[in-house]
């Protein structure tokens, strides 16, 4: 059984180099009725937190496929503010990376250091710079490196093809630490079957949001396959 | 044509007491491919901001159907900061309307000021409480009833029905005020073809997110036919 840290820097791990909405699957419980998924945000905005509408497609993909949903997030300070109307940092403001995801979550969320690893056939990690930002500062990317050795992800095309994959360098990151890259669209999503890890490249691609939303859905999809409910 | 405030309190009016994601068609223009829809947001967060999801839904939706699409937010103060991990005004804090909601638009926001009625075919805003806490502090209700005067609109049922609609009462208000309320389903959009609003319940309903979702999609398909594009 993985424990919260194991499994927050399993999968963690490559939101830093990748940004993708991703997984680490767990084990499976058989008395339930639909999969038990947690999904663990790191505030609220692209740049400092959770890509918003990465963690609501997400949330939309759980609701039809009947899982039963527990958000959390750690209660500890952003690294920083992002003013995303400037693109700047906004200087001396704070904000609490647990009380922000919760204007995603309505009010229903509670402190990662709760999730317990055996309440859950799932987790998901929305992408987002939050999630490399906010959640890195609390495990060691060793470790992580460690853990998800071999580990295959995808994080889109590895060519900028004149900006449409404007992070493709992000793919030789992934291989250069001795992980595997898959090569795959916007609207689909990778199974790395051995170690149970879905991603999908949401908005590494510049593309309609739509397309993103699709290939939540198919990450979505796959992660409530693996949990065999 | 109708002005910007006029705009704004032609929809905002009815946001007011229903929290619904709703639309104020404009006119069409006839060049373009697609309908050129703006989205007027009002923060980042259900309680003091625009309902996240349902932003998401509506951007997720117009993305689909091929329409144009441009966010704006006023360049004001919130009226106040919820934190929404306890549900409570956040004492001392101030947060810039335009700067949160440009974390749903990724940077992508112009200050509501800018919006030019003329160049768009129709105008949606999200629910959320900073729908009637942040935009209306700038527009005169009194002007607001009588631009809507007859309107028809949906906050879905008229009865809490054990909690399934816990903002029922809405509905009476609505009628109180002279307009005309349409019972619909949460996956349903109601269309006033007279008036050229169309509104879905959106959060007045305690249901799966997948079903808003639904819902929402209803409401933008319909007002994406009522541009003609």
């Amino acid at each position: 059984m993985f424990t919260v840290r194991a499994l927050a820097s399993r999968v963690n791990h490559h939101l830093l180099k990748s940004q993708v909405a991703s997984l680490g699957l767990l084990h499976t419980t058989a008395s339930c009725n639909g999969a038990k998924v947690a999904v663990v945000l790191s505030g609220c905005g692209v740049y400092d937190g959770t890509e918003i509408h990465e963690a609501s497609a997400v949330l939309v993909h759980l609701s039809r496929g009947g899982a039963e949903v527990q958000m959390f997030a750690p209660d500890v300070n952003q690294m920083h503010v992002i003013d995303h109307s400037k693109g700047q940092p906004a200087e001396k403001e704070t904000r609490n990376v647990l009380a922000e995801s919760a204007r995603i979550a309505r009010g229903n969320i509670s402190d990662l250091a709760k999730l317990n690893a055996s309440n859950h056939d799932a987790v998901i990690f929305p992408g987002g710079f939050g999630a490399a930002k906010n959640l890195l500062c609390c495990i060691s990317p060793v470790l992580a490196a460690k853990v998800l050795k071999n580990v295959e992800v995808t994080v889109g095309h590895e060519d900028e093809e004149g900006g449409k994959w404007p992070y493709a360098g992000t793919a030789q990151a992934i291989t250069a630490l001795g992980a595997k890259h898959a090569v795959k669209e916007v609207t689909e999503a990778h199974v790395d079957q051995k170690n149970k890890v879905v991603t999908s490249p949401a908005f590494m691609c510049e593309t309609k949001l739509h397309l993103i939303f699709d290939g939540i859905g198919a990450m979505v999809k796959d992660v409530l396959k693996l949990s065999g409910k």
